[in-house]
């Protein structure tokens, strides 16, 4: 995406090239897949004014060769950097200055980078990737809307047939297995904490007995490599008079604080105007309202206090509220929204509390 | 794991803590779980002769307290590394020099961290890191064949269920349904690559149809955290020749190779025979023989062309032949090993040719 933006930047910032990596299978490098759409192992040139290309191990070669870089090389030495240097040299590119990508360029990696570049200076432009990321194109708005269809789709089917599960695990599982019988991945694995479980924010479900009470689901897919995210809390069994409280109150602030989205807003406000809502419950709110998706489950914008954010148009982010009784119960509600000349809740899934 | 032998290295490299955090979600840092058992967002310092301590964010802690280091503070600062700073003088630690992980450390970070400890010298232990976790101790050992049992287990009943399945997909999702149903991890996405998609070796499985010929299943889970790693080739209706003779040869050669195994062999000997084996073919053969296995799905030691690592007691790793012929099909057959005074192969499931 949007990599004629970006050589922009380059051409501003005066680097010969950018330079992404990604040498370890357990990782994820976001800009490394936002600008070519391989997530496999290799690297990432992107000359300030010539054709990107991509550089490959062998056995990625033919997978490189399907994304959207259509120049790729095979690594042609028996170490990573030197073939990505004898690959610069041979498209004739003698940097003097080389755009990467602090966030996801690591200690050692770099020092071996460097060593291949020793005439070359170095500039950061990781925050640049991450602004370009902020504002959606049409086509990513696109993938992002039908991911959401597709998290939607699942999470209502894993509601419907809730009767059928005994433990934390066959809820998880349920949602998984729907997510990979359509091809597609997940954006992050499912949370499903019932009852007291509930109060932890990024608890992994277990293959634990479903407790009586409320019960969070978190859960999202990856369409495209486009995030969804939405959090349902349905109640297990029926609610006593404190949770349905709760939740009516909490509801009704992610309703109002979705209203108050509009061009130029300060996340921070947003943030802030939950907390003051929640009055007497501000500090049950234990994490931020909400935070940008897009290549990456968690991006900007961040929805936080100490924010500098502001809503722009083409933004998705989400929006949502929680509050958590340690040892007792936990309630978070959330939407996946886009802001494209209005708000459009991208996740349409029911939010009144459903007792399963 | 083995926290006292790491201080142990502190003591030798003059260093007053070793610090391992991680702040993103979408990224594993194998260190930080190693020594914590906590795989949530934070950080964990682990002092030359003290306790080691979590710091985590409030939204994490409860789940923080029921990891393996039993002393856990909350942020209290608004910054991460602000917090960390004042938690480590909170335990009257002045660092002259702190030990880091270069591997997984990414620069952004490091620019902020070492602003906090201005006063402090950095080293690098990360390949301390790597060479404890290399050699595996009984409790490890245990984890792993437990989660090799499962893998198999998982991946027999896929193979019995194979009538079922119509797409790529399918089979991908049944594995993790049956993973997730058993509270497990995924160890990596599954791989399940059918008629030429086979000749990629890291092929992602798509919501395509099952093509008729080899099928590859490379799969795996994480049970405590603790990888295993399978591969069989399967064939959807009935092999032609060609294929009965490359899966016979690629068989036998994967069974010799796990004989050659003893303590102080080079593992480059183990690839070389392969390739030797392999005779003509050994071009067909795209990837390294094998990796240890452990907290991640790829560590110490490397089986590869030039690694230097030699056979030694208790360390784990995979032996995964392979043949690819782009646009035909493709072939692996792979275990987990274990080596404890003799070679035991831990991943079980029929090596025969299995028809589908």
């Amino acid at each position: 995406m949007k990599i004629k933006d970006f050589q922009k930047t380059l051409q501003a910032k005066n680097c010969d090239f950018a330079f992404f990596y990604n040498l370890d299978s357990s990782n994820y490098n976001p800009h490394f897949y936002y600008f070519s759409g391989f997530n496999g192992l290799g690297a990432l040139v992107i000359p300030k004014n010539k054709r990107p290309f991509l550089i490959a191990p062998k056995m990625e070669f033919e997978r490189a060769r399907q994304s959207m870089i259509n120049k790729v090389y095979e690594m042609d030495k028996k170490k990573f950097f030197d073939s990505v240097r004898h690959t610069v040299r041979k498209n004739k590119i003698r940097p003097k200055k080389i755009a990467i990508d602090n966030t996801n360029f690591n200690l050692n990696s770099f020092k071996h980078f460097r060593k291949h570049f020793k005439k070359s200076k170095f500039n950061d432009v990781a925050l640049d990737c991450i602004k370009l990321r902020e504002i959606k194109t049409d086509k990513e708005v696109g993938y992002l809307k039908k991911s959401c269809a597709y998290a939607d789709q699942i999470l209502q089917k894993t509601i419907k047939n809730f009767k059928e599960f005994k433990t934390e695990s066959d809820v998880a599982a349920f949602l998984v297995y729907e997510t990979k019988k359509l091809g597609l991945e997940l954006s992050f694995n499912p949370i499903v904490a019932s009852g007291s479980n509930g109060s932890m924010p990024h608890y992994e479900p277990g293959n634990v007995k479903l407790k009586k009470g409320l019960c969070v689901i978190d859960f999202g897919v990856k369409y495209k490599g486009y995030c969804s995210d939405i959090t349902r809390t349905v109640s297990i069994g029926k609610p006593n008079d404190g949770q349905k409280k709760a939740y009516g109150m909490l509801l009704k602030i992610q309703r109002d604080v979705i209203k108050k989205i509009e061009p130029g807003k300060n996340c921070s406000e947003l943030y802030e105007f939950v907390c003051a809502s929640l009055g007497k419950y501000k500090n049950n709110f234990t994490h931020g309202l909400g935070h940008g998706v897009g290549v990456e489950i968690h991006e900007m914008p961040n929805l936080t206090l100490n924010s500098k954010d502001k809503i722009q148009n083409n933004m998705a982010f989400t929006i949502e509220p929680g509050i958590y009784f340690p040892g007792k119960f936990g309630i978070r509600i959330e939407d996946t929204v886009l802001f494209k000349n209005k708000v459009e809740v991208l996740t349409k899934t029911n939010k009144k509390l459903i007792v399963v």
